[in-house]
């Protein structure tokens, strides 16, 4: 019997699946259970004919061996954690030496209502029975004591299990007592062949599951040099991060059975990411109003926000992609699911699935808002994760798009993916999930359409190059970026592209495209890179093809835009400008927009986007710029010893180069393993000058750490700076 | 800007799509529409030098004209009601003939925003400009009155449009005033080669476009001749009916530029059909307490369902398969698309995507109901849609399944499909959607486990053959059964059906299952078609295949079960028996159930579920034997004269054969175009006794019409009946 939505249902269910395995009161097996044939007064457990009785002295689980082995040393956790499809160790010790007819068995439990029929209970024997799914063997016998290895189905369900060594006697299973402390996490495992995350190298399984530190690209790919790097602290191993990425899985109420299957756990993980639909993790805010949370530029990783996600279930506050895809990343790894952070530049956001972004203008040459309905951000962050996919025909494994970041709904809920990067450099749009739409934002065509006075519509230019520029990954085992393009794209132009955009088309129900009226006019924009206070300089060009004079009446519209491509607010800038062009010339028109015309918006200054249109005879041509606007990095410096155990100091500097002050300003800095996220507020940074942040911090682990610092306010955000250190014993 | 779970997110959505055609305030356009070249003061219109002013005097939709070439006659409703990629004429009467500089266009407008760049706002010109996507031609010009050919875009939205005709003046657009009688209803188009749910033969369009009433299979197949038909009436012109299947998309909160989308509608329909997560139309209940609303087996047809809901907004109680398959066919072919109720007998219910059904006996040969998760129904009852399917390869359109009934979450919310048959045959299960739970409902390898006394699973039997035994339609233009089990799966046994297996395997994440040990014990139980009050004969034939004489403890459980497999209470028959089977010989015993022993709980009577297992040795057996019980029919008669606007009289009427008194019965009937739905209670009907209920009615069309009568009390579910009568004009 089930209830849904207050009606009772009988008859049509045997049971609700069970959804949980952190369980306030967690559920456990009898200490004795008679056998069915046994009488039921029969309620204690009776030795075998001629042999002492048998009972459990003493359960290791063997941690330090075990974590090594499966590369799980780092999760600052008093329980075992190993990954599935592969061997661990139990220490168990007896009563007494084992006999020919002694028998036990050892089981393992997850959620509320544990059935041998749905995996949620696992027994495990040793060679005397048929037991369960997971193999079991007796590594070494010590008189009392056996060393046990136990390997996990490598299709296990990952999740918090809890363990049970049971003596079989002559009349029923006698357990030992439930007890916390042998608990068991299994986490998804890059490591084992059989295991869908199976990743073939271990540099990459150091990089995409072990590394707690990344870099997100953000910025702007339409000047030169104005791709920006955010250093992120991912902490998947900190102190109660495995426990909220549980948590999350519970709170979406994923049936327990269902978590075997990577699919729809990382599925599952982008809709609960965000708050949308289900009371996720984080509340997306573009405006640019967050006092009532931390601003999404003031994060430096992902671990407050678990934390505080977990200990409270009420959802964080605020988030932008690189947030959603920062904590998603977070989630990934942290169960053992290789996985990194994406930037794609120039992305689209195709709101009704076609493979177009439209832009419309009007008749004067103004961008018409009303019917423009798809963005372009200047950049989006999402997420990859490495897996077989079963559900699909073969070769459309490996890297797979994941987003979190609440952009469209997907089939009813605001999730994204797992969409294979193979199925989107083919065009193979056929298969689950979200393939068209990810298509769309790395090869949307954007189609740009004049509205005459009647209400009509026409196309005037299409450009099948503009959106998804570059798209970048962190490298392996290094800071700098990684360029992976290619596997999303064949290179533009090639006869494989055209392929792909023919093949992908055809699964689409987009109308034929009528055809462009012969081009005679042309026209195109740049602008250099701009520190933020600086003018910015474009130069329009408009290019004549036909052989007779042109007088074109051109109009440039120049707004501040969120780095979705959604205007902050009116235009500051309308510009009415003619040019005349001779026959078969180019001409260049110079426009400077002094930082006192853009200063006035920048409350909410991300990057500004210039529109120029321009018009002659039966031409209309349009080109847009996105100027990412510069600001100065954050000093991170450490200084002391950097040992394990050892006090040493972190020192984060920042010297204002405005001319304006800044007022309530956040600085934050964090370092997992080295040091727990600190916030500190300064009231004002008065126009250039200096403040300098000391803390004292005792690393504890070795090796390379990273801190992430930034610094943020209502008129300067995303300012960001790291330092790396090398901790040695 | 955005409202979003009360969070504003502003700077990511330039506005929120519109969800609904049927407004209480309409959106209108304006009568007079500056041009934005012309001064914003100059607010009344100028007719053009020289000319008289012009102004449309009339507008005549040509209702009866356009219908009958739309294949829309039958429509009760005074608006146009047209298919699109047809054309379809308007006589616009203008106040003096046009001359050449004059200029004009029609504009057709659905939702709360209409927006050229979405095709929620069409505007058709004829020849003088440049247009939207419809194409407009003047058919003839007769003094001031034009008459319009209009051709809607094969893949336009459907719904209900607003039209205006519009004069461009000298200084902007004047059009007609608002005018709710030249709304026009535009449908999917069965009828045209260009729209995505054209269907190749008229016989076929008339039967699963236009046919307002069909038969439902429902039974069991597993005794000879206990197939039952179920008249239904799918009223889809009644009047309202269409308003209310509009009504359904509006209250989903589709977005309206999606209603063009074939697959979108049908699996947002799937959705709404059932209450579930979006407040849909359906209550499901399958207990035996349907006190709060009408018993599932006691409707006769949609229309009061879809009138009621579209009425009150409040879901409507109570469904069952086969109402959630009636209601949801109404609207289907409502809307114009081809589509028809299916019945797939012994129907796996597989709740956890796999390809198997497990059943789990515990040692003493009893079923264990709580590691038996998934169930087998009797017959489920699900629709097919027919359609290109332009997301996936080619070749995979043609009929797809659609299922509005409750059973599992499709990616989170209760619809199923469009899952392709052609797919589900070639076992092509990696394609969307629902592919994976469509294909188990018909191929489900039924696996029997046992569980022994320490907890651990043995399988003992793999049945493959036993589920998805025959899938029925009603056939074209008859009231007979059409066998399409066919179009769903290979001949069993063949190497085709082999291929498609493995193929199916290889797109789940299932686990290889362990090999079977040699079976040389089997067993079969049979039994022959039973009417509801008589005594059930069973033979139980156990074979033995070793060659020494063997011993086989049995037993037997018999349940009360509902069409869905589940238990409606206790087994009302437990018996342990024991058989000896010489060696390489059968052994048959007859086992008697009397009416007393089920009849005591025939409170919920539906169908009977015999178990029985087996063991000896190493060997466990099981089969299993459904008992679907017979009753009578209920005699439905007409007499007086049949033709349209005459009197005539529909007798209902049943004679009780049983020996105990039916309380608080319902008997319902309906009849589209002849009688509309009405209900008689009675509170007794005493053992052997016979009701007669007469009803006058005026037949409103001519043709083939049908009358659907059902009985309905708590000891006795779903006894119906029908005739059909030619009306003469």
């Amino acid at each position: 019997m089930s209830n849904n939505g207050g009606i009772r249902i009988t008859g049509r269910y045997n049971s609700a699946p069970p959804t949980t395995n952190l369980l306030m009161q967690p559920f456990e097996l009898p200490e004795f259970e008679a056998f069915p044939s046994e009488p039921e007064s029969d309620a204690a457990p009776r030795a075998a004919p001629g042999q002492l009785p048998l009972s459990v002295q003493r359960v290791d689980m063997c941690l330090l061996t075990n974590k090594k082995n499966h590369n799980t040393s780092a999760y600052n956790i008093q329980n075992l954690v190993v990954r599935r499809g592969q061997e661990f160790i139990m220490k168990v010790t007896f009563s007494r030496p084992l006999t020919q007819t002694d028998d036990f068995q050892v089981e393992f439990m997850i959620g509320s209502k544990p059935l041998a029929s749905e995996n949620t209970l696992v027994v495990v024997t040793f060679g005397s029975r048929q037991g369960g799914p997971w193999s079991g063997r007796v590594v070494e016998a010590q008189g009392q004591m056996l060393t046990l290895g136990i390997t996990p189905a490598a299709r296990a369900i990952v999740g918090k299990f809890s363990s049970y060594v049971a003596i079989a006697t002559a009349n029923g299973i006698q357990r030992t007592r439930s007890d916390a402390t042998t608990d068991l996490y299994l986490l998804f495992n890059a490591w084992a062949k059989d295991d869908a995350v199976f990743y073939p190298d271990e540099a990459g399984r150091k990089e995409y599951v072990l590394n707690d530190h990344g870099m997100i690209y953000q910025g702007s790919i339409e000047t030169a040099d104005s791709v920006t790097h955010r250093s992120w602290d991912y902490g998947q191993f900190e102190r109660g991060v495995l426990d909220a990425c549980i948590y999350i899985l519970d709170v979406s109420k994923m049936p327990i059975t269902d978590r075997s299957d990577i699919i729809k756990v990382v599925r599952k993980g982008s809709a609960m990411i965000n708050v949308q639909d289900d009371n996720g993790m984080l509340v997306g805010n573009w405006s640019n109003d967050y006092s009532m949370g931390t601003p999404p530029t003031a994060w430096t990783g992902s671990v407050s926000i678990l934390l505080q996600y977990a200990s409270t279930g009420v959802p964080v506050c605020y988030a932008q992609c690189w947030v959603y895809a920062g904590v998603f990343n977070t989630f990934l790894r942290c169960l053992g699911i290789p996985a990194r952070v994406v930037t794609n530049f120039i992305s689209a956001h195709d709101n009704n699935g076609s493979l177009t972004t439209n832009l419309v203008f009007n008749s004067d040459g103004s961008l018409d808002t009303e019917d423009t309905k798809d963005s372009i951000w200047n950049f989006h962050c999402w997420n990859e994760a490495y897996m077989v996919r079963v559900d699909l025909p073969p070769d459309l494994g490996g890297w797979q798009v994941v987003d979190a970041t609440p952009q469209e709904t997907s089939d009813g809920y605001f999730r994204c993916g797992p969409a294979s990067v193979v199925a989107i450099k083919e065009g193979l749009l056929c298969h689950p999930f979200d393939l068209n739409f990810v298509f769309a934002e790395v090869n949307s065509v954007v189609v740009s359409s004049i509205k005459d006075r009647y209400g009509t519509l026409t196309k005037f230019k299409e450009d099948k190059n503009y959106v998804g520029k570059a798209i970048y990954t962190k490298a392996i085992n290094s800071t700098a970026y990684e360029d992976i393009t290619i596997t999303y794209k064949y290179p533009e132009g090639s006869a494989e592209d055209s392929m792909t955009m023919a093949r992908a088309q055809e699964y689409t129900s987009e109308s034929i495209q009528p055809k462009l009226p012969k081009a005679w006019l042309l026209v195109k924009m740049s602008a250099a890179q701009v520190q933020l206070g600086q003018d910015v300089n474009l130069a329009v060009v408009f290019t004549n093809q036909s052989d007779v004079s042109q007088t074109v009446r051109a109009h440039l519209t120049g707004s501040v835009i969120y780095y979705t491509g959604v205007r902050a607010s009116n235009p500051f800038k309308n510009l009415d400008f003619s040019v005349t062009v001779g026959g078969l010339q180019e001409k260049s028109t110079a426009l400077r927009i002094t930082a006192q015309e853009y200063l006035a918006n920048r409350g909410s200054l991300v990057s500004l986007s210039f529109v120029v249109s321009g018009r002659s005879g039966d031409q209309s041509v349009s080109a847009r710029q996105v100027v990412s606007l510069q600001t100065p990095e954050l000093t991170v410096t450490v200084s002391g010893t950097p040992r394990v155990a050892q006090q040493m100091f972190v020192t984060v500097s920042f010297t204002s180069p405005f001319s304006f002050a800044l007022r309530d300003v956040i600085v934050s800095m964090e370092g997992s393993g080295l040091i727990s996220p600190k916030q500190r507020s300064y009231s004002t940074i008065a126009p250039g000058s200096k403040i300098t942040w000391k803390e004292s911090c005792i690393p504890q682990v070795t090796g390379l750490r990273h801190i992430t610092a930034s610094l943020d306010c209502s008129d300067l955000r995303g300012v960001t700076g790291f330092a790396d250190i090398n901790i040695t014993k």
